[in-house]
């Protein structure tokens, strides 16, 4: 094992899990976790972590790369890079591997289990994803960087506003905006929705203006040094109907009750509830239909989930989304949404855009 | 089963198949797959076959949005969808249903199998990739627009060029100009490596500025309406040493004499054996060292892929990249890539970005 270092760190932690766990080795094939386990950023690899060693597989492609970004024992597979990897378990004889059953396709599983007849392929799920829930301190400052890149971009982005323009040309605003400010990319394709547009939580920018007196729902994160963000503003365009701005209000108040009930050792439910219970006093309880939130870091979407039913409890270093909305059909849509860091005291919001509702 | 239509249509092939297979359903969990044959454009569903019938399983977020672009009977579930496609199954009694071993997890697979002990799940692989392999007519229509939005963005952005950009610059200055004349995004991390950073073949965009008198490596891709392009172009900076002008003519040689290649019926391994014969001549065959192309549709790779050993022929509508590429440590990269459309006669370059070495 390669010790020291952010990355050698957490494959010693995998390693001494090994033990516990009675294998010889844990076989890595998600991505996300491969690169929190490495640092290694290409689009093709397994990591084999055994208890004293680690091996990364890739393509040529990627040669130089993986040499240069990780301090793994690196091999370089022509296709398919899972034969390489059989062959070493093989090799070393090991009689029991770990495996992610959320993450490993039948069809891979199969191929192993025909190459290795006498190796136990063992089920254990969340190993990685468990460490990657709790965020170190370089993991934090990383999201702070993306958080802030995030919200440079869209005050940027509406600065170039202009009346009547389309919602996809304001998306490809904020997305440039976000790689001039260092993002490699958005976390996810940015949402543009305005008027009634907004009633679907996942609407894609379309080539339809946006017309003047009504809200426009900007959903918005940038990944950047591989770390994700996430943020939702609804801002006015025009003169915002009165009831719509009461609505905003009621969200805004669900929104700042959901981070309140944010800090260490309450379940994941706790924000969810206070959330629909703000939306249930104004009577919009119906038109809340997904969760509060979720956790995010090398992915946008990580545990915790911030869901109804929910009983994991929340820590001080896990990086949580608040975003509660209301959709109403065929007439709009409005969520509020942050990025919020769990604290030993209780949270910090991370994102620092203002949420009094702005008017274009 | 809703008949008629681009996606109807797929579906019923789909349900003539099951037929043949002796299996009452297919499940479908691959996303591009469930796109192909819905026209379904959310990030969470599920979607059931059956001999006369189809149904897609998404979440509340998209309730409006599956109701509006797909013609299936639509179930929206609360977390998580799998359970409410088990019911179904289980309530209509099914005793075999397709699975594509390559897309399913061992965990949903065990889910399934927990909750439906009497249905037998039948491995079925690539069911759907065949049919994308070979493209419609209004398929290659979408391809056609992203190849020229894609061409077009490339232009653009090479005249917003300066001396001493950063290489993350010009990037964002590509994605940006994709989306202003319509692409929904990049159909993946734009490619923008100078110097001996072009040995990286998957070299993501760095801060460093792009100097003069050396190579600039640009491989980027369009996705407009759901559907990719894909093109490398390699220009020169200020002066081009001797040495990589004759270089690139090796590359550019290679590239032509993979595309003369292309024609049905022939494995898709002729285009490959082609390039690596031209490099072979000029001594630079062992820097060549990936595939010479992949088929690209609603995903940026599928198949075929056009390496050493693939045996598969190609057809009359598929669309492939040719790209071959050398790569010298420490040195420098050339790549040049088209998108190709292999028609009845032999095949067309639908790329019409020049490949004469420009100088920036």
């Amino acid at each position: 094992m390669t010790s020291g270092g952010e990355y050698g760190g957490r494959r010693e932690t995998i390693a001494r899990g090994l033990a516990q766990l009675d294998m010889d080795a844990l076989l890595v094939s998600h991505l996300p976790n491969i690169r929190y386990l490495t640092g290694f950023t290409g689009s093709n690899a397994l990591l084999l972590v055994t208890r004293l060693d680690s091996f990364l597989f890739t393509d040529p492609r990627y040669d130089l790369q993986a040499r240069r970004e990780t301090s793994c024992r690196v091999t370089i597979a022509r296709h398919p890079i899972l034969a390489a990897a059989a062959k070493l378990i093989a090799r070393r004889r090991f009689r029991s591997v770990g495996v992610d059953p959320a993450r490993l396709t039948m069809a891979t599983h199969g191929f192993l289990k025909e190459k290795l007849p006498t190796c136990e392929l063992k089920p254990v799920a969340d190993l990685v994803e468990a460490l990657r829930m709790v965020k170190s301190g370089a993991e934090i400052d990383r999201i702070r960087r993306s958080v802030t890149t995030n919200s440079k971009a869209l005050a940027q982005a509406l600065r170039r506003f202009k009346p009547a323009m389309r919602e996809s040309d304001l998306a490809a605003e904020i997305d440039y905006q976000m790689r001039r400010l260092g993002a490699e990319q958005p976390s996810f394709e940015t949402i543009v929705a305005s008027g009634a547009r907004a009633a679907l939580p996942h609407a894609r920018p379309g080539n339809a203006a946006i017309e003047a007196n009504q809200l426009l729902l900007i959903d918005m994160g940038a990944t950047q040094d591989g770390y994700t963000s996430d943020m939702t503003r609804t801002v006015g365009v025009g003169r915002v109907p009165t009831e719509w701005r009461r609505r905003y209000q009621a969200v805004l108040e669900a929104q700042l009750a959901a981070i309140d009930a944010v800090r260490p050792g309450v379940p994941a439910s706790l924000p969810d509830r206070a959330a629909r219970g703000v939306l249930t006093r104004h009577g919009l309880e119906k038109t809340f239909t997904h969760s509060t939130g979720h956790g995010l870091g090398l992915e946008i979407h990580e545990a915790p989930r911030l869901g109804r039913k929910e009983k994991i409890r929340l820590q001080a270093g896990m990086v949580i989304t608040i975003e509660p909305g209301i959709y109403l059909e065929g007439k709009g849509g409005i969520r509020i949404e942050d990025t919020v860091l769990v604290t030993a005291g209780g949270c910090e919001v991370l994102t620092p855009t203002s949420k009094d509702l702005a008017v274009l």
